[in-house]
């Protein structure tokens, strides 16, 4: 995987976001688009191009196909359809597992061996599918997870105490969505524990704050969506972050979507949120927190919902 | 005008391209974003936030109100309307401008000095509007005018003759629509003219060639809106571009719609794109290229087509 | 302090690798070199103008007088003498002492309000001086302290478990010198404090590594001074950091050489290796860290250390 | 030629200069440092090492031997020897080939088949030194040329029409040294020929004070040295954008030193500076300027100087 060259598959609001994030940041060499709209894919890398003369460094832009993924270190799938009226949840879910299916068995007609990221939602039971059509090594299929989550709670945090959110160490872990939750006992600022600092500063912040906190976090999507009706712009640098430390091969911890073996006690044969050490090879290995006794009925919890939902759907042969 | 303060009207696909190409690249310190639907510019506020943790430096991004306009550097208004069905193109561009004159009338309230930069379309007549409603000095008002369009050309230039972009120098002058032209007298690959690269490799390039690049740069605005009904991703990176050269107080030449006092010798009173030394203060003055006998007559016609137009749109008393 | 101006003084190896690492990051708007030797400081100036063409952005880099420390934001000071020959270590510290207070007087004739951040060493105790000279607030006077040990130290231990320098969290305090230590009880790997990283790894990292690798950092200046008689790039690169956290007000935690008041129960009076929140203002506060039993006493030993050198110090009248 | 890997070859100032560029730019992957004192570049690399922490990517920076060009795309050879007392510039000149020849012979030994670029004075004699002695295509050896001189001139016209840098467009051409000349046939600010911003502004700028502003840039090095001894920051910084156009396979033009092969009619097997097309098989192509009488002059003389120097050397058998 020499070339950085990424093939993003579905031109909606969060592939594209994340393309252009891409642009500004001169984050890769190469930058592929599909669509099932071709001609929309068309119209997305023209516009891109024409910013390039404006971008930090020389990079290649096109509409491609399912062929371009051959020589690619990353596919990011953002492929996915909205709740038709009328159509139950589960319903959803198998029409977007359906799709998720066919677009892996065409990335996978061309041999492809590098790594899959998937951003489309619900995203850890999505990437569970996208791993079984691959056939690939579970290290090199991962989900966008509660990397963004992690990183609304930690600005939201910076902007509350006013330290800098390089210094706000706190993921949020489990399924991204209800059951996801903060590991509070492994949070830090600079190197003191969160717990520490609310003892130390209780005229300024509390423990219930920080929850108010983390529940505006969890709310964000929903109270962007009520405003503007989708959410990606967060989302698109978030895939970035998780883009540069494949590509840079960082070994960086980043709490994604990733396949369970047993490092956490909880069901196993899923995807949750839990970080991991990522590098150019995928996950290197999942980082194991110790939990507190809350911490660990939450993933426990978490895990199960996501368990009886991989149960739902219906695989193709 | 100390801090890189950006107060962006309208939260439309260009204005929060512009906004989110800002945040990627980390290019001024802070962001207001006013809309006339007050929800939609903070739920788009809210959007880029979650993506600050991911940004290359500290940013402060917020909805707001025109006061915010106060003690900002720049005011880039990208609000408009859409042609309604049956609508006349002389009633569209009416009320735009009646938009225009009500946006930078509020602007104005809070007696601001700063800089304000136009991008909506037709963008030469909008920023003559702008100005006329400002009172400010014509330096102080400027339109994004052919600077993408120029930006286009190098690029799709670069891609032919195989050469980078940063060494291909070339401007789009004129209105910014079908009258612009390309001022092939005045441009160079590396150091050498362009007629005498076509007749250094006669078989790689040929003058036609060239004509044809052109035309395609001139219809991409057509060929991305008929691919993916408008177009954004560029001009937020040109509106960028702008914006580092004013709040950098680079000095650097620009082609921007600015106002013509006689530098050229065309129709006076009007906002046209002509290439401009940008700095801090705006524009510092515009360049005066020697034009070949065509590019004269062209400039004359578009400055004429500039003048019709700006004589049908009724200015508020 | 709105312009990002830094006023160098002293144009040794420390100064101008600090001065070339500014100019390549682009990190400030200004720089002003000052040294004794006049002539010396306008060939360095000459010799990084000359890179200006190939910087990221445009800066003004001259030499210069304490007159330019008028609107300076910040005020480098890296002038120093080295040992002469049959020197006490007592004398070289009064030479450099008078050094600083002459330094600092010339800086304060000019009502200078920024902030200053010591380089020369011992960096403690002339921090120490630079203070008391300077009659500022000792939030606006700073060394830099063990902040290149701690980079170090991360370093290290990033090479040696493969994880990313970014997500190892840990401090050296003290004195920058012989008596500072590991904060190992404050010490984390993305979310997981030390003691877990080791228990879960026993094969790959033992605590007597860690220690090795410290023994390392420790010894490391002298390792380089063996080898090229001086050290400098690295100084020079935890220089910038420290300026981007103050420009960009960033209120970033970053263990520095800072005026102990009573936060930590040690000796008081005295400037000491500590984490910090830095902005443009300075030393937000001191944060204050759980120390285990061996690190207080430590810290205790090693403040003792600098505050009978401090005894040692004529200060001027 | 997949990863950015560059050989350093000699550590003396301008090495390190370029490397710490390289460092701080983030614009390589994996840095290797040679010198013939082995110690000096173990413990270059190590205070390299320790501004890792601070540098704004992942990169490998050691110390090493020939061995390590086997993988490497880019070899830059800075290393030579200054003037003995008494000793005649021929002597020195036969000593510098001498070194240079055995380099080159090394590093061939591990089938180097990267680019060869050299940075040792006369750089123009000591580039044909090297290739000779590679055996390399001419396109793989190339020199830092003018690169530096043109940069320091385009820099200081900026300073003095008060234009941004990056709108100067003018080139340095022929020997690195006394002969050189700048090609103002050939130069332009922004799409205007430097002969009609001359004629346009006669009250701010006269053609005398341009040839003034060549001289101080001709004599820049000679008025470095006599303040500093040495001058090493701006060519640090030239290497490095020679190096990202190679990476990156930019295709950029930049004025460097490249074998003549008859492009232009001076005298052959020679190289000279000459405005080249970069990319990552080294030189594309030459670019062939249209000089007025005056310049095809200068550049004959230059290349007259180059060749006689060449006859003086004695190659090896």
């Amino acid at each position: 995987m020499e070339k950085s060259k990424v093939v993003i598959i579905g031109t909606g609001f969060v592939g594209m976001s994340y393309a252009y994030a891409l642009l500004n940041q001169g984050a890769v060499e190469e930058i592929v688009l599909i669509d099932i709209d071709q001609r929309k894919a068309e119209g997305e890398a023209m516009d891109l191009n024409h910013g390039l003369a404006f971008a930090p460094r020389k990079m290649s832009i096109k509409s491609g196909s399912y062929e371009d993924t051959k020589d690619a270190g990353l596919v990011v799938i953002t492929a996915g359809v909205n709740q038709k009226e009328g159509e139950s949840r589960i319903d959803l879910l198998n029409r977007n597992a359906k799709i998720m299916q066919d677009v892996v068995r065409q990335v996978m007609e061309y041999k492809y061996d590098g790594i899959i990221l998937v951003a489309t939602n619900p995203v850890d039971i999505l990437t569970y599918v996208a791993w079984k059509a691959s056939g690939l090594s579970s290290s090199r299929v991962i989900g966008s997870g509660t990397s963004l989550d992690s990183a609304r709670l930690r600005y939201e945090i910076s902007q509350y105490i006013h330290i800098d959110v390089r210094n706000i160490h706190a993921y949020i872990l489990g399924e991204h969505g209800d059951s996801e939750f903060v590991c509070w006992s492994n949070a830090y600022v600079g190197g003191k524990p969160f717990r520490d600092v609310i003892e130390s500063m209780p005229e300024q912040i509390k423990f219930s704050d920080l929850n108010e906190i983390y529940k505006d976090v969890k709310n964000a999507a929903h109270d962007i969506i009520s405003r503007k009706k989708a959410t990606y712009y967060g989302i698109g640098m978030a895939l970035v972050r998780i883009t540069s430390a494949i590509f840079n091969n960082e070994n960086r911890i980043i709490p994604i979507s990733v396949y369970n073996d047993g490092v956490y006690d909880i069901e196993k044969d899923l995807y949750i949120g839990l970080p991991a050490v990522l590098n150019r090879e995928g996950v290197h290995h999942i980082v194991k927190l110790k939990l507190d006794e809350t911490e660990t009925k939450n993933l426990k919890v978490s895990a199960s919902i996501l368990r009886s939902s991989i149960d739902l759907i219906k695989f193709d042969a």
